[in-house]
């Protein structure tokens, strides 16, 4: 591998391909998300950790916008943060801060990112001038697309998926701040969420795709909620890119192997998959600007 | 700190209390969940990862025997196993494995166990037997005390916890095999269970209880749950304790230190806190029998 | 697993023998520690990390005073604070301090441990006149049986090891504040220590073993130093325990499992192994207390 | 932060400054980087865990031709992987491998790498032929200089530090095959090298250096080494930046703080630092040709 000024994601990322460790696990991911884009597999993207005060939501939004989502399963903390974004944003602190202090001066703060009360405060009252009043039961994603309609700030990811008209799961809505506004909302209005309707959605997604495949960022509830829908099928994934903190070795379902999703028959005995160890607001980044690059090149040599 | 054959676990902690790093970490969470436990404390307990069919799940079920815990928040996962072992079993495995190997056994692998189809087959077949068919709207721990009644394995946690009326909380439940077949059973039977009505049940004891503590394992939505719900409160919680293998810098909630909850106002300037960083299957048990015998002591000495 | 009040840690450890992921590991490590301190394996024992200032000293020595280390490497580092623990103290911390305000009280920082520079000053006035003034040269494993000679306290690892005649390696010497002195000395007297002696010393050792074992806690250059000495002989560890924090993909030594260590034949290819993740300072003490509880429990039967 | 196809390195790492997490503290460090290299600091580099095997050797030895390295510390063995890549190289292989399998095909697994025996066996006959049979004492860094005179490669670190007569220090030399060369070398040659010489050589470039940076790649012995060797002067480093996958809660050296090594006077109370958690092969590429690039910018706005 050699390094030169001026060189490309795509290019340092071509260089790791010869190198060890997780240099050539980010090359092998490349390789994977590259087909899955280019070769019509119907494209399943999990978020979750706080990607999007992070400042992962442009990327998120112009994955969908280009097409390059067709499902979209992610936390709820994480669409949160896209509608505050959509009229807020997040200030850059420090993970060393005096929390008792921010505390008093109204500041929330996630790791080295701090949110202001009064955001919330609009945020709480955007909710409750979107969220429905109608008696019809509906499901979560039902309600992401409709307040994805509300949304005005074209970069917002909730705004794009509904635009795209691209599914957004939140599996574990209740636990959210929108799940919270969504229930006083309910104290006074009519809103019936069945709690199960996403998952007959999702599961005809996945019965209905010939060719699919995922990626993972983080792993949490958005992984398994993808995983298991390929369970009352007959099909699994067949590309799957994981980006995630977490080991194998602590037993747990986010640093679990995509080849332990194999012995479930959620991915496929044939399927390629790469697992990138470390921090995705590093390896989601030249992920995506590598395999774009590569996407551009594909294109060029067509024409 | 000296080591003497046949020490028990509550000496080993007593002299991990004058060490450093990890060790300090737990003798300090021992102190903060007696004191928890000792003193009147309205207890909440949050369960991520796959803990159940690590082995955890005896020790879940008789801190709820034993009155140790008030309010249980976990994953649908943890439940389901909790389900399974009520008539099956985990085989120890390893997890250097050939999953593709697995699958044709028939043989789905968590890390270093597996479980055989024909226990989910019988789970499956249970679930359609125990899940209600009935119009009304229900929430999702009145499911959770059902299904829990249903259960004749007396060390089950749903079963203790109904048997004790301790609600169960699953604030995830569509991304679980129990979301999966009350979707199945719904398509044929009346089930209506409401997305946002266990946020009324938690909210209100958060509310009403003067003094609350938390123990908190794993991370993940559980924690996210319990910690949000006193959000919408005058309250917060007082006493916590984390057991993590995630470590802060990552940026991710189950990570996240129980500072940074008290700059959201989760937990009180004034709380005592500690995290200890590690595998849960280690440092839970060892934080319950610690704890289990000091409370004999104390009981000891008033009688 | 069953927790009680009162439990031994054997009890506990042998509860976990049936969890899996952590506990089981450790519950595993027992096993193989028991068989190597009960069968006349010669026992190599490798110390990184800040293992004594965090307060396991007590336990290195008492193994070694009851036999239980034939062959101790470390971590320069853990010999400086065992020599300053011999006379002085460590102070309890916390790993949210002001560094600078530390510095200008002439408080260093060990994580959550705190070190007094008066410490210092006596630790390098006793290097100074323990220090050996002869023109032959020595190797390291001799200077530190001339230091421990002159140490009083019999809690010394140093001390201990010279007494029961150990050999102690230290390959990274230079890398310390043992290192730092010993130039200081050499500058006015004459101190002459061969870099290369004590391979000769630790291949010797490994090569007459007709059967050996080792425990690895936190990996670094005593790990590999230990390793690498068994590749110039025909033998190769035939049991062997990790403690570690590291784990296997970030490619480097410290996380390595230990069947890594089987392709290069360092580890015998039909070896007994096992690697514990987490915190050392929580797993030395499991693995000692409950392996030395099953000695006693053999020693019993047989008489 | 935006993605688009083609965007370089230092694009894409000015969006990372805008976000939280690991992508800002890469920004971050970038900054602390271009601030060393630019402004006429004297500039350390320590690196640990196996980088040259994974690929890093080229980044390394660039750097030193640059002029962008003035002081080398590192770890035998990826001195000993330098050597190995001037003749052989390494292959890419997988970390799910049957080592006993590769052992009988004399093959040596890093994690996802092999080492070929006979490359080792090259390996060992050109030390041999290298190491110098003389009877006066020489420190560690002169044979560093002595083995990178007779490397022809020139792309090899050793043989380019040799050409910009840059110091290479390795601390811990007895744990590599370099030492057990040596050794064996000194069975019937004379060989003659001082364990303390070193610090002499590098507490000198300390005590003489006006304005210093270091670059920590890894921890570990090297980075000790170099941060000690304030400890003796009345200086410390003023810009430091640290790649490393351990987090401080382990209480190890490799994970603490920069900050940390401020209460030990190592660094200074004005400094500015950044630490990068994650894989080095990932961040250390993406360090390097990001700073570069700015470089580059900054030579083109004089000119």
């Amino acid at each position: 591998m050699e390094i030169e000024q001026g060189m490309s994601v795509e290019a340092i990322v071509e260089g790791m391909s010869h190198c060890g460790f997780g240099a050539r696990r980010l090359a092998g991911a490349v390789d994977i998300y590259e087909q899955m884009l280019a070769e019509g597999y119907t494209k399943f993207f999990t978020l979750s950790g706080a990607m999007v005060p992070a400042g992962m939501r442009n990327i998120i939004s112009e994955l969908i916008r280009r097409g390059h989502i067709d499902v979209l399963i992610t936390s709820g903390a994480n669409l949160v943060h896209d509608i505050i974004e959509s009229f807020g944003a997040h200030c850059l602190g420090t993970p060393e801060s005096d929390d008792v202090a921010l505390r008093a001066e109204g500041l929330s703060r996630i790791y080295d990112l701090y949110l202001k009360d009064e955001d919330f405060i609009k945020f709480e009252e955007l909710m409750q001038s979107i969220l429905p009043d109608k008696a019809e039961k509906i499901s979560g994603a039902e309600l992401m697309k409709i307040i994805g309609s509300q949304i005005s700030d074209k970069k917002s990811i909730l705004r794009t998926a509904h635009d795209r008209d691209i599914p957004v799961f939140c599996p574990a809505l209740p636990d959210s701040m929108i799940g919270l506004q969504a229930w006083l909302h309910s104290q006074t209005k009519k809103l019936n969420v069945d709690a199960f309707a996403d998952i007959k959605l999702i599961v005809d997604i996945c019965y209905q795709a010939p060719r699919t495949g995922i990626v993972i960022v983080g792993g949490g509830v958005p992984k398994n909620f993808a995983l298991q829908s390929m369970l009352v099928t007959p099909n699994s994934f067949q590309l799957a890119v994981q980006l995630t903190t977490d080991t194998p070795e602590a037993g747990g379902l986010s640093g679990a192997t995509l080849s332990e999703a194999v012995s479930w028959g959620k991915i496929s005995a044939g399927a390629r998959y790469m697992t990138v160890y470390g921090d995705a607001t590093i390896t989601l980044p030249l992920l995506v600007a590598a395999t774009l690059g590569r996407l551009d090149k594909r294109s060029q040599r067509i024409h």
